[in-house]
Parts: C-alpha cells; structure tokens; sequence
C-alpha cells in the first residue's frame, strides 16, 4: 500500500502518522520527493480499510499494491484449478459443453431436452428450477418438483445437473439432489448466500453480476473459498453497458484477465449475453478462441414456446450444429470437449 | 404491446399470428402500412413474455406500452404514499433524516451517536449489525448483539432504528426489533429476500442496485408490495458508472422520475453515492432541491476509528451544520423536517 | 509516481531500472517491502509515459500520483477563476443564467425568445447556428446565417451570444460575431479544435463528453488554456449510463469535484441531462443546491414546431417561473443572479 | 413508428392529431384499445423528429420502428461491402491484417516495422502522424513529416498505409498521401470532418466512439456515405464501461450485430481494447471467431522506447507468431487472409 501525503506536510507530522501505522502491524518507509513525501506501507495490508488512512489530515491519497484476494490469487496458487463433476471436468485443457432450458417446464421437456444435448455432446444438464425473475408476477420456476424431474432426466442421460440456488435455506437439498450449484449474477453479491455454499460439498457455478469488476467477481469466490469449498467455477454472463441492442455486452477480455488474476476456470453463458438464439455461436466460438474452459447454453425443445427466455434458446437440432463448430474451435485451441 | 412485422409478410401469416395471440387472450387490430404491418396488442399484455412473440418468423420486433407494475404505479395511485414510522413520516410533504454509523461498534458508540444525531434533529437512528462486506476478511458486523445495542440507543433517544437485513432467515428478528428494514442495494434483486419481508409488518427501505433501471427498481418494490406490506422507502445511492472520483454517481435524475412513475416516497443516500465526507453536503443538498423525501447520511463519533467506510462519515457537529443548511433548503422546497 | 515492482526482483534489476529512470529526468527512492519492492519516482513525472514503465519486465504496476492538469489545477491556482462576458460574470459567487432555443430559425423566432428570456432575467442567449445532428438527414442549422439572427437579437436586447462552433474553419467568424464559443459534448476531445479555440480571445463554454472522466475534461481544458485562453467555463450535460428513462444521466457530484479539482467554474445543461422538458426544474435546482455556477437552458416559443429538441425546450411562461424559483435557491447558496 | 396515446383520450382529439400528422406527411391508422389507442404512422416517418410528437398533450409515448440510416442498411443492400485498398480487400470472406506502430517516429523507426509485419503477412501499414492525445504536453506526433515517412516505408515495402485525419483542412494532403482514411473514437461524432471524408475518393476506417450505440455508429458511418464516399469500414476498438482493469471492454458481439444491421465491413482493434500486449492475442483471435473481416494490431520495433501507447505494442516477434495462429483461425471460419 502505498500512502500519498500532502504537499508540505511537517517531518513531525509524518513521524506520528507513521507511527500510528505500525499500531496496525504495518512498517512504512518514507521516501521525500521535491514538496512531496510518499510512505510505502509493508505487511498485513489486505486486512487495512484505505479510506481510514484517507481521514488522516495529511494524507492526499492511498493506493493499494496487493490484490485483496488470496485463496483465488493466481500468484499463490500458479496450477489452473481444474474441477471434477462426475466425469466431467472443467478447467485445465479440458473444455465442458453444459445445455439444456431455462426452466424445467415438465418431465416430457426436460427428458427430452436431456436426451438431445446428450446425444450431441454435452456434459452436463442445465436447468433452473428456482427462477429468479424481474417481475413478481411471472412464472417463478417449478421449485422442488424441478429438482426431481432433473434428478429423473439425470438417472436416464447420466449426465450430472446444474441449477441455480437462490435462498440459504436451499442448500441441504441442493446438497442432496444438485451436481453443481449455480449462483445467478444478482445473487453475487449475496454474501449470506456465498458463506453458505462456502460450505457446501458440491462445486459452485459463479455468474459475474451485472456490474461488477473483476475484483468484486473473484472476492465473491473467495468468500466460497475461504468458507472451505475449493471448487469454483466462474462464469462470464456480459455485463451491463450503455448499449441495448444487446440484453448485456459479453466482455470478452474477462476470460484472459481472469486466468491471469485468479487459477479458478471461467466459461462463458452466450444465451445470456446477447439475449438473443442468433447471436448464440458468434459469442460462443468468440469465448472459446479467447481461453474459455467452457460454455453454459439454453436448449429448449420448444424455444415458442418455452415458460421463459425463449427468444435465447436454440432448439436441438441449432444446438447438435453449434456442437460441431464448437468442437473444431476446441482443436484448434488445444483443448479436448470432455462428456 | 405494439408488435411490428416483417416486410413482405402474407396475409395469411398475419391472421395466423393473430389468432394465436388471441390463445394468450390478448387481442390484436392490424394496421397495413407500405410494406409493413404493426399488430397494436390488447388485452392482459403484462402476463406476456414478449421474447415469445419475437421467436415468430414473421416478426420483427416487439414493444411494450404498458409499465410491467401495478400496485406501485402512479396512474393506478395518485396520491403520494407517507410511510409512518413511530412519530415520523417519509413522503407527501415530510421530510426525514435518517442517521448513524454505518456499523454498530460498541454500546458507548452507537448511544453517543444516536444522542448526537437525536439533539441535531435526526428522525431515525440508522446502523448496520449485519454487513454486506467485499471481502470475507473484512468486519462483518456485532450482528444480533448489534441490535440489541441499538435497541438501548432507541431506548435512551426515542429514534427509531433502520437496519440492513442481509437473509431471509433473520426476518422474525428483524420484525421483533427493527423499526425499518433496510435492503441493501447488492441485494435489490435477492428476489427470495424481498419475498419474505413482503409478509412482514415493518417497513421496507429498498435501496438501488448498483446497475437497476428505474423500472427494475419499481420492479423489486412490486415484489414487497405483492407480498402485502404497502410501505416501501425507495433509497438512491449512486450507480456505478465509468467514473472512478467519486465511488458512485448519484443519480438526481431518479428522484423526480420515480415520483413520475410511482407514488412511492424516494430518498437519497449521500454517504455512499460519494464515498467521501466532504461530498455529503453538496449532495444532500442537491436532493432535497430535486424533491427528495428524505437522506440517510452517515455519521460515526470518531471515522478515523470507524470499523467501515469512516471516509465517507460526518462527525457529530458536520453533521449539526448540515442539519441547519438542509433546514433552510427544505423550507424554500415547502416541505418539513419531521422529528 | 510509484513503481511497484515484482515480488523477487534482484537488487541489480531495480539498480538498472533506477538508473534508466534518471535518463528520464526523474529520481527514484527505493522502499524495500518483504518480498516486494517500491519505487518513488520524483521529478516532472507528468511529462513521462506511464505505460512505457510498465514494459519493464520486474514492474508490476506503476501509479500516477500528480494529476497531469497544470493551468487548470486548483493546487496551483486556488483563487476560482471569474469569466467575464459583457456586463455578465461567471463564477466567484456570480450566477448566470444562458438561455434561449436549440437552434436559430428565423428572425422572429430568436427575437422572440431573446426579448422572452431578457425580460425573465437571464444573463446570455444561446441559440445554434450550427448544429451536431446523430442523422444527416436531420435539420443541420441555418449556418452563417444563423450567427447573424442572433446578432440581431443581441443589438435588440443587449444579451452577449452563446453559440457553439464545429469546425477549426469557422473560428475566424465566431471570434468576430460571438461572445461565448461553446464546445458540444460531441467536439470535447476534437483537440485540433481545442487548440484553435485556444489562441481566441473569446470564453469558451466546454461541454463535457458524454463518457469523459472529471480528469479527462480537465485535460481538454488544459488544451485551451495551453493556448493561451484562460476564459474556460465548463459546463456538466449529463452522462451516457444504462439508464434509458432519462436522455442521460445528470452527474451532479461533478460540480463539488471539478471546484475541488479546478478553478475554473461549471454550470450545468438541464435541457440536454434529462432530454424531457419536465425534469429542467428539478434538474436545475439540484444544480444550483450542489453549487453551480450557472445553468444554460433550452427557450423556445414554440417548443411544438422547433426544428429540433423541442421535446427538452421549456415555453418563455415556463423559464420565467424557472426563474423565481431559482431565483430563490441562489439566495439561499450565498450567491447572486447576474444579468 | 408508433404512437401511444394517453387513456382516456378523446375521439376528437385523436383525430386532431392524426391531421395534424398527415400535415408532416406521415398516415396514421388507429387501434382503439380497453382505454389506450395507438397510432400506427405510415410514411417516410425517418425524417420526423419523435420528441416533437411526444409534446402533444394527449401523447404517452413514440416509438421508432425503422431504422434511421438507409444507405448503411443492410435490408436494402443484402451483400456485403468488399471495400477494396490496392490488392487488398476487406469484407465478403477476405480477411485483412493492418498492422504498424501507434505513431510514426522516424525513417528508422516506420521502415523496419513496415518490412516486419510485411513480412509476418500484414496487407496494409498502419502509423499515426497526427496524434489524438488526452494531454496537450504529451507527444503529438510528427504531423506532415510523419505521412511522408509512411511513403517511404510503402515505397519500400508496397503496403497501403492507414492513418488517422484529425482536421478537415488534411483532408487535401491524406487524399494524395495516404490509402485508407481513419477516423478515431473521439471524432465519430466530428460531424464537419465527417461531411469532408464523404467527398473523398479513399476509404474510411470509422473507429466506434467510447459510448456510441450501434446506431449512433451506423449513423456517422451514413454521413459518409450520402456524402458520396461508400468505401467505409467500421472499427470496434473497445467501449467505456465501469470495468477499468482493461483500457477498454472489447464489446465483441459488434461483429455479428452490426452484420446483421448493416453490408459495411467490420474489424477489430485488440491493441486499445485492451490496452495491454499480453490480451492482443486473445482478442484478436475472440474477433475472428466472431466474424470479423480484419484487425487492426500495434507493432513497435522497440516497444520499450515507443513514443506513445508502448504497453499494447506487440514486437515483430509477437506480431508473427499472433500471425500464425490468427491463420488458423481465420482458415477455421472460412475466409482468407489477404495480402
């Protein structure tokens, strides 16, 4: 942490400014410019509130060096986290295709949808059964009946679900029934939500909110982490921009910024991003050939149709062609689709 | 809901499309423009999810007309809703201060805040026992015990207390002891959260999410209002934008928008739009010149010591001249400063 | 400027880095940290490329410490500056008041509004001559012409002329018919046009860009100033957000922090922040309580037929009950209506 | 476009309104709805302005249903663009790589970048002699001098050059000099310069401005194109968000968008999105993936020493291996480097 003083300030008042620091475990070291001092600050400094030191009468500004993150800090932790769900696994060179609707809507649907996202490829069943919705008055999902008809597309495709937890008090049975537990982008910042699933078995999809840096993204894993659960996987969902053409604007940099910050995976939601089923392949061969270790796809057997998101949805046969292309993307960057 | 259709589309088609409309009983007439057709949809519209309607080949775009809330619409409710808490009053030509630390720290600090901010003419006492904190390394609030100490200030001042509840499973507590119950603005869209204090008695303080449109904002208050508790505050505190002075950026703008739009009061957070002491007057000011009902400001005995955000906290005697300079602002606006 | 290093860097590294440093002009202070050294870089750090630091292969990250504005920093030039056009002052306790249409379109029409907002007390006319229209297919102005009407509009009413210039071309024509050259939102980083406008001795009003940072619009005064012309009046129009309800977003904190930052003095555009007749007043007041220095509103006396942003332009009866009731709050900020 | 009337509006009134409509050449046809009609306008309603409508009293809202560009617009001009620059060719399955250093320094200096990136397959050179930079102190480029030492390098090497107008007075000296015409981000809205460019005989590179919209883009790109000049490629160069770890946020989903809006070729800055050497790859890779027809790449011969934007410049070493894998990618979509 580096502290910026104000021009003039007196020997003596750098001396007890100083000292009052080392009563918070750190050692600054002063360095005089021309009408201008600046303290380097050493030691514990993640656990240091800035603004306090900002209050200090004499200080112009304070500049923190050190990441506040440390269990998801890449420079700690050098080897690519790579998590297993069942067979699958995400990170490290090995890329995971997960698809399947927004909503569970009835056995019928989301066998069906299981069936086919598993006959193209994917490896995982997406599936949101506790639906967080912007109006009070639309479809709020099937609730624990959509757990169990996920459980029965499981028991007959084998593939491992994803569904998105929105209340503590839904954690025993995600523990129970759910092979990944999804986090939405509004819940990120759901601290209680987080220190829940920090102590959860079960591995952790985490969506960036819709505004929230790449720092808060990560210390919003590290509240997963440090609550004991390594497994975590991050994903890119597009942020809120000025532009509207677009439901949000998939910021693409993430992907590389994030792999350089943190050794947690990251994969891509294109459905999500756009908002829109045509736009699906171009963001998705876009977050494959930037680094993603995988991708979060609507399918819906019936997008008309569907009780939510239609418009995103690809129907199986736009999913089985995306597979294709997905799979040449995957090659030519070195990595392997894993099912 | 307006519904454009492609150029060139049959007739045939259209009457298709318009019959299936009328399946989500909505009606629709047909205006024949030069190679274009708008469907003018009415009916229910709010129960339809326009994305749907775009999956159809023959559509171009969909729009809505109609606002996706009711209960909190100002066309449906005129008349500006007052909340009521203990003697004081928020909306309709009353105005409010509400103030105190951001955390509650010891039974010494939170009694001499509340004596301080009671002689200056504050309304209610405010301050934090649980804590939405980025980083899991960071002081996360006194908790239950922090209630129970404001509920001493409360005893000895009279104020009543707000504070911010992060989890639906503190909602009985919160009922027992808490005058308001704050939602924080990373929680605005914890659609779980807002649910439950919909069934309490209490009223509502519902902060703006970082990134939430108006609409989405009226959106979430629509949630607490369908759960049957009328007496939702909605709160301003800074968006996130691409400029980094100030922490937030204080959007005035709201305030006379959300009176157009709904018949909720609306007041203004001056602490955390800014993030910085020397901020809080001119945007407090600047709110109640653009027809806020109330501030919530903080003020903490000692920020340097302050266990969170002392940077933006007044002390006892700014926050006394602040007091004076709004008395006089919210005369010129002919409303008054209830106690 | 602080440099801080790679956790490891040998001490022969930093001895060279050190050294290339001086080539620059600058000394540097070495703070070593456990594990993790600090550069303190003193000297004309404003003039080196910070980026090019950062190409060092043991540098972290390098910080700027000075801000790069000299002319127009407040460090160096606390007294704020008062900009003087004809009997009217802006800034230093002066409030003035500019109005009048978006553009000119007849003779009738500016003298109309001219004789309007001079009876109702404002300080300047403003009216377009030539005009920044999104579409070319949209009305472009009335050009040379234009700068004429309001020449005659000012020999009428005494009231100096505000009018905004696109082109360097057109500088010689603004210097001899204008009194107050402004710089739209659009032209704020056009610095070839800054650097014109730099070496005419008429005050130039500087908008700020629709995604410009406080420092970034400081710099694009610093251009003008640079050349020569110390008469800069910035002036806050609102922000491009996510928010769509408004045009944009009134940035309000602008005004305390460019008076912190700079002496130059800010006024605000309510007509263009809100893009909506109906939000000028709240917009306005909420300006002035926050401290500006002056408003610039959109007159015209026909708002239905104007050629363009009728939607945002206020009736002459509407600026006159402005006008009492800023009036009213200028008072009440400690500073007086110049005219 | 649309027009929805308020409820409760008289049959008198609408009818008033829709003469008054007819009077600006537009039919409107009426849906009477349960309390709420809405005009359905028919016509060349691109050349109304909306907000004037929006004043009529009895009016609720206007919506727009066409697009506002006509020649940029790709429902009228189904193929693509292919702009071509001497052998080269950008749009219509022809891939081209501009590459060359943020400013041109010397002969040195440009020459041995020009042979470089020759070399590694680049079609055309890029090399900034006038310079758009945020500080007036910091380095403005060699200006004049700088075009001729471009010739010297295409003389040498027969690559076109690229390089950016600031000034509508160059547009005579980059019509003889130089192959393609750039327009920066901060000039997108420069509506003067835009107007010149049109009556130019070369082809225009059109950076997207900081906070345009993909309209607003299309929008300046129509300037140029009823200007005369139908030779313009569209440049997404990163957009201003909230997100600061990168210079810019690659918004990559412009590629397919404006596709979708527009015939005119896109291609993508990686070296300003991201404002860092070590994302070029990534992000140039991501916009071939996403269907751009080219980028545009900083290369500096000595990056270290470079005089402007050093940090985001690859060496000719990085240059020709981003070369090779972008051949890969490029081969993988379906198109063709050109050269």
């Amino acid at each position: 942490m580096v502290v910026v003083l104000k021009p003039g300030t007196a020997r003596s008042d750098i001396e007890a400014l100083v000292e009052s620091l080392r009563e918070l475990n750190v050692e600054a070291s002063v360095t005089n410019g021309i009408g201008c001092s600046i303290l380097g600050l050493v030691g514990d400094t993640a656990s240091i509130d800035m603004d306090k030191i900002t209050l200090n009468e004499h200080v112009d500004r304070v500049m923190r060096i050190q990441e506040p993150y440390k269990k998801a800090n890449r420079k700690f932790h050098p080897e690519p986290t790579v998590v297993q769900v069942g067979s699958a696994k995400v990170g490290g060179g090995n890329f995971s295709v997960i698809a399947g609707p927004c909503s569970v809507e009835s056995e019928a649907q989301i066998v069906s949808v299981a069936e086919s996202v598993k006959a193209a490829g994917a490896a995982m069943l997406r599936g949101g059964a506790f639906k967080p919705r912007t109006s009070p008055y639309s479809f709020q999902g099937l609730e624990a009946e959509g757990l169990d008809l996920l459980l029965e597309a499981k028991a007959i495709t084998g593939l491992p679900i994803v569904s998105e937890i929105m209340s503590p008090k839904l954690c025993q049975v995600f523990e129970e029934k759910v092979d990944v537990v999804q986090i939405g982008a509004r819940n990120m910042q759901n601290f209680d939500l987080l220190k829940e699933v920090g102590h959860m078995s079960k591995p952790v999809l985490l969506k960036r909110g819709l505004s929230s840096t790449y720092e808060e993204w990560i210390m919003s894993a590290e509240y997963i982490l440090a609550g004991g659960n390594p497994n975590v996987i991050l994903c890119e969902r597009g942020i809120r921009t000025f532009e509207t053409y677009t439901r949000n604007t998939l910021d693409v940099s993430a992907i590389p910024c994030i792999k350089r910050m943190s050794h947690l995976p990251v994969i891509v939601d294109p459905s999500h991003s756009g908002g829109a089923s045509w736009l699906v392949e171009s963001l998705a061969l876009a977050a494959i050939a930037a680094g993603a270790d995988g991708v979060i796809v609507e399918v819906h057997n019936d997008p008309k149709h569907a009780l939510c998101d239609g418009a995103q949805s690809l129907t199986p046969e736009q999913f089985g062609s995306l597979m294709g292309k997905m799979g040449g993307m995957v090659d030519l960057m070195g990595k392997r689709i894993v099912q």
